[in-house]
């Protein structure tokens, strides 16, 4: 029995402060999160950025990532889409009845590692558990705290026309890989998960320009429903070049055979940045050379036009209209 | 079809952004949320708590409360806990597809409602939606941020030998009445919930005293379980009173009935106080004049002796160890 998780580790009680502090506090080890307070306590000043999300990714292992490498980075890179350095995290977890203890450990052992990576602390959490069947096997929550940089003032609504768009790298890779390893397809074995914390990647881009109107990571609904949002709360129109909008081929081979468009796939490592044109090619430059921006490319810019359009010159040369996605061709893929 | 939760709305595509301007933003209303970036953004400073909960409990409405002012006056309290004047909160939905999108409202209502009380704004969220089956109907997490007074300094390790114990009012309603309204028992008609946001309360308490050692809200595990983690954080002993407890008639005959004691059975409006014995009287008194305070007692007192160890003076005037809680008896109760 001791290999799996039980109700009683929910509960509150003895089997959930022994799971607690022999698994989690001695792993995710600091010394904020060692006090075994409710509340962890920190001091801090000047401007913050607070953000959440739940993550419900199935399969919860898949290639280039798990659960709990997702769970970090998903919340350090919406801090980074306000320009804000991140700092600590929560970290909850609700767990089926009957889960594999080994299983719980290898995801907490992915969280420490990413979020040493990523420099930030995991500082409180707090562990459910519901019986067999009122949830599939394990779902994580993180809410994330950061601090912003005097000067730095980015939001989805500061694009303006003439702004140049970047994206920081290929796009679809995340989700293709774990729909490949959820459907048990072969084609995309060289395929991984994009997943990556991209804090320092900002501050690095933060360092080159303080000119950054805009960033966004675009996971579910991909890069064409970010442009779509972004066009909409800064009530202009983007104009991408589909031939600019670096893809892998695995990408593009699992979309057509799953009827997919990669615009449409999420990504769980890429940021798209909106930048004034003078500061775009040195924010390129800074991009390329961090290991998650490598293949950064500029695909586009922000023009004058209706507010919340997004067009899309097509490798043929004409051009179509980019809408937001529509309905779910790939529940849980975060 | 527009009653129910659709696996698209939470795609992040068109959908996603329809349930959430609609739904979320404008019941949720303040101007933090309302810029729908990715990261709130609020200007603070000084000593600041933070925490999470995630919430499961079944079922999600229930006699005095439900699941949403479940997940706000939770993490408000655990804010409380540090002495932390409580000021913004994240809330993540994992929706069940085929949840009903009119109980999704109520419950969005009640959170409104809830916050409002407490005084807190809800300024970042998100919301995943799962395949039928894949988790029971709502969970939801919340985290929170506050900022603790100048002065203030509490935690779970600070009692010391003599300080008095209080409990801010009756114990486990909040358990009985979840338990009552889940199996269909009809013993409890009168029984509500006592779920409340403290923060008041709390603040009402630092005016009177800041020689309060240790705050800690006594949920899953109950008084019982509460005051053995205090006791191991303290490394002290505590001695309380059974017949100072106080305890609701339909309590006791719940937990009669269900084989249950109430020392063990979830409280969510509820602190146990840990304060000098000079200050004791002020900080009852205090405590009293506040709606969710009424019937506060001191009911007994931090001792020399073993570390962790608590010890009940029962109402037949024999002595006995009170264990932390082991198993689960009441799975989902928040």
């Amino acid at each position: 029995m001791n290999d799996k998780i039980l109700l009683a580790h929910g509960s509150g009680g003895k089997l959930a402060h022994d799971l607690i502090t022999k698994n989690f506090i001695t792993a995710l080890d600091n010394e904020i999160l060692i006090r075994m307070d409710d509340a962890a306590v920190f001091t801090a000043s000047g401007r913050m950025a607070f953000t959440t999300d739940s993550y419900v990714v199935s399969p919860i292992f898949f290639p280039g990532g798990d659960i709990g490498r997702l769970a970090v980075c998903g919340t350090i890179n919406d801090l980074s889409t306000s320009g804000a350095k991140p700092f600590y995290l929560s970290l909850a977890f609700i767990i089926e009845e009957g889960f594999a203890i080994n299983d719980l450990q290898q995801i907490i052992a992915s969280i420490k590692t990413t979020a040493d990576e990523a420099g930030v602390k995991i500082v409180t959490g707090d562990t459910k558990v519901v019986n067999r069947g009122c949830a599939d096997k394990i779902f994580i929550n993180t809410a994330g705290i950061g601090v912003i940089p005097d000067g730095v003032n980015i939001s989805g609504s500061n694009a303006q026309p003439g702004d140049k768009v970047i994206i920081t790298g290929t796009i679809g890779d995340h989700g293709i890989a774990v729909l490949s390893q959820r459907e048990g397809l072969g084609f995309t074995t060289q395929l991984k998960s994009d997943v990556a914390p991209l804090g320092k990647m900002v501050a690095h881009m933060l360092e080159v320009s303080r000119n950054i109107h805009s960033l966004r990571d675009p996971t579910r609904g991909g890069l064409a429903s970010t442009l779509n949002e972004l066009a909409q709360q800064s009530e202009v129109s983007i104009r991408i070049e589909e031939n600019k909008i670096p893809v892998r081929d695995e990408v593009n081979g699992g979309c057509e055979m799953l009827g997919l468009d990669p615009l449409y796939v999420a990504n769980e490592g890429k940021m798209v940045v909106i930048v004034v044109p003078e500061d775009a090619r040195g924010v390129l430059k800074a991009l390329q050379q961090n290991v998650y921006g490598k293949n950064a490319a500029i695909i586009g810019e922000v023009i004058t036009g209706r507010p919340g359009r997004v067009v899309m010159k097509t490798t043929l040369g004409s051009s179509r209209i980019i809408d937001m996605l529509v309905g779910e061709p790939l529940p849980r893929i975060c």
